[in-house]
């Protein structure tokens, strides 16, 4: 089968093998996959994977051991762990120490014909979420891990910085609060999808504010973390979203004097995207920029690195 | 009268003007004073601070507009706010920014013969708790802060990092939850303060546990954030108490990927340090390793500063 495949490069393989699902895993057959700057860091050596790339997805069960899921449209978590660790007996099972995680560590992604998951990572879709919608389900759930973590307050100030996909997916969950919200970014563009939603939005350029109750940030750059770090008050709390490679130099003193929380935030709950995607409480299509074929998965993923590139979709050809 | 001056470096000043308290302040006779590492982090030009040091203190109420507090024994909340800005008025008076804070910022401290407070800031100390004792509320009280912060749960794993004066003071409340405790320090004859006490204690060279729920990091040392950080399970909570001059490089993904919380932690309440103290649940005084008379006060802190030093404390000569 077709699969984009990160080992001494980045390639596109056609001739992967086709996956054979284990005991306990559904073989799916991807509709439309997107592409995540986390695909973009292992690229770079992030976590050190070597594999098919792709965790966002929306695809059809191909085959199962339960007949009468084939043919089901899903998302998927993306971690299957153990379930017998210390860590999955407590409930944390997206951090089971034995866990893969589907093309980022030990387990071959979605950005191929075919994939495999463990069955009980899946969700069916709604039919009234299309799939250019549904492929949106992953971030989604990360931006809804924010509220999982923190209480937020309809009366907290917030700011979301950073106005990239996650950023603009991270804004829309939490404008749900009714929070004291601002979005700070450096694209006019992307900024309009959240300001046309009524959300106030401004550019990094033209200040920051100061005095914020929570600060999200989404900027994927190291030096986000201080321009976070400003804009909080006294006992704020700074909510870290963003992966990338190497060491950031802090004054954790100035943590202690501050009393600030740092909260570190990945993979969140797939059931209150879903919800929010069928009342048509966010909007994410307008966060497509291209919808490239599997053939072009390449040049899809260099699209998708280019400075201000929104959601890039990978669509491999429908079955005859 | 007689204080100890940080300005160009460290002196006993003789002559230093006895203090006038302004409108709603109180002058204080210092009983007892204790030295902090942070009173050492001072001298070595952390905040800046240029006056009479020390914040650590049990006094007698020497002059005041009520004149039913003069005679009174005391501590004192080191902070001294505006009681008008939005972060007094929404309940977080210790991080107004307005504040002075005794000995540390923009507030002559009770390393003095005499000193002054606002009369807000005050609590009397019950007659069963002596001043030895009761020189340890502001220290004990910034171990209450913990608990004040962080749901600290009877079935959680705790890790309490150095075995400092402040690491004593919070792992002795810590294990009042009853929670898995355990305090790794450096410093057996430490340690054994809290052995007597029923309290588990390790060598750090002995190695680390992993997969605490909690650590509390006091070693006043940049490498203890790295070494309580290996000690914490994924989504655990690490508690940040030291404040030393310096930057500390850290990885911030990792933050990310396992669902840190980091939460600085400073001032606490002194009215739970004083019960805590009034029904004997913690032990203070065998942290005392020396009292100086305050003609000494300069090698008081020399003393303070030696690798592995416990409490000192500094006497005024008693009133004639």
């Amino acid at each position: 089968m077709k699969a984009v495949v990160y080992d001494d490069g980045l390639r596109l393989s056609s001739d992967y093998p086709l996956p054979q699902p284990a005991a306990g895993e559904v073989r799916l057959r991807t509709l439309l996959a997107g592409i995540c700057n986390t695909d973009l860091e292992v690229v770079r050596g992030y976590a050190g994977f070597r594999g098919v790339l792709g965790h966002e997805f929306i695809a059809v069960v191909d085959q199962a051991e339960d007949p009468r899921l084939v043919g089901r449209r899903v998302v998927g978590e993306i971690n299957a762990s153990c379930g017998t660790c210390q860590a999955c007996r407590a409930g944390r099972r997206t951090h089971c120490p034995n866990r893969t995680a589907l093309g980022i560590r030990g387990r071959d992604g979605a950005l191929a014909e075919y994939f495999c998951l463990p069955v009980e990572n899946l969700h069916p879709v709604p039919e009234e979420i299309p799939d250019r919608s549904a492929v949106f389900v992953e971030p989604l759930a990360a931006a809804c891990r924010i509220p999982d973590q923190v209480h937020l307050r309809p009366s907290d100030r917030v700011v979301v910085l950073g106005d990239g996909k996650l950023g603009l997916l991270v804004a829309q969950v939490l404008a749900l609060t009714g929070c004291h919200l601002l979005v700070i970014g450096r694209h006019p563009e992307k900024l309009a999808i959240l300001a046309a939603r009524g959300i106030a939005v401004a550019l990094d350029r033209d200040g920051l504010p100061a005095g914020a109750d929570l600060v999200v940030e989404c900027t994927g750059q190291a030096g986000g973390f201080d321009t976070a770090r400003q804009m909080l008050r006294p006992e704020g709390t700074l909510v870290l979203k963003s992966t990338y490679h190497g060491l950031v130099a802090t004054d954790l003193s100035q943590l202690v004097v501050d009393e600030i929380r740092i909260v570190g935030s990945r993979c969140g709950p797939f059931p209150a995207a879903l919800r929010l995607l069928e009342q048509g409480l966010v909007s994410v299509e307008p966060l497509i920029e291209a919808v490239y074929p599997l053939d072009e998965a390449v040049a899809a993923l260099e699209h998708a690195g280019a400075r201000g590139a929104l959601k890039i979709l990978v669509q491999p050809e429908p079955a005859a």
